[in-house]
């Protein structure tokens, strides 16, 4: 059984407090998932900035600075709009590392891309990681998933040593 | 029993949509939960834009420009601040609704007020409207309470004509 999205939350949540360290979120498909799962633990919001849900394709802009030419040329979903939207919400912020996802709940494609197409991304203090997902499942499990995958991404990402 | 946060956000989904409206969110407290809920319904991209999740004090003025002074005089939890959220998130990301939650989620008090106290507020086109929530119950059940409140406010502002 795969772990839950709070139960990684509570991971990451705790492996970044030991650190002093914080995080900020930029969401597309998962829609406020991520930060809600982050903002389940208490005591999260000496970890937990706070995030941008840019729903809408322009706010992907105006609210993280994506490049609207990478926008124009890749549609939203995209491993570089990922790593844009997570270096955008990291340094807007103010956070120590900045998770992002983009891609297509469904039902259906969209932008050109078939359901389950998923982007997630974390940047911290070392540069940039992004992950293409390909998920199978309903517009549910497609948002779960990608949840799952972001903060998975970000426990990963961590260093080992705590100094 | 209460509907659930889903099916209100189905109704507010449905109701801007056949209005051609659409809605922002700014969340404190429930942390994403109102997007993650109205990006639940299927087809939402054509009404919801987007949200901030502002749960570090100073992104509510950095982001969503709720005057300093009136957070450093009554705190982040108070009807002014929620109503301040609400116009913000609607006037900076250009919705037809603005809606915003803040309070406190437990466990414990903060910022001066009992854990479950909680305004919510929707900005439209006929000004804003607050409401003051005295929820009881632990952390994940205030912020459930909260997404709820909110949901329904908004449904009981839109005007009953369709024009």
């Amino acid at each position: 059984m795969k772990p839950a999205a709070e139960q990684l939350a509570g991971e990451a949540i705790a492996a970044l407090a030991a650190r002093g360290q914080t995080v900020a979120v930029a969401e597309s498909l998962t829609g406020g998932m991520v930060a809600a799962a982050l903002t389940s633990v208490p005591g999260s919001s000496t970890v937990f900035i706070g995030a941008v849900v840019a729903y809408a394709t322009r706010l992907k802009t105006a609210l993280l600075g994506v490049p609207g030419d990478l926008l124009a040329v890749h549609g939203p979903v995209h491993e570089d709009v990922a790593m844009a939207m997570a270096r955008g919400v990291r340094d807007r912020l103010g956070a120590t590392y900045g998770l992002a996802t983009t891609g297509v709940a469904g039902p259906g494609p969209s932008d050109g891309r078939p359901a389950g197409t998923v982007f997630v991304a974390v940047g911290g203090p070392d540069g940039c990681t992004v992950r293409e997902l390909a998920l199978a499942g309903d517009r549910p499990q497609v948002r779960a998933g990608s949840v799952r995958a972001v903060l998975s991404l970000l426990l990963s990402t961590l260093p080992e040593d705590i100094s």
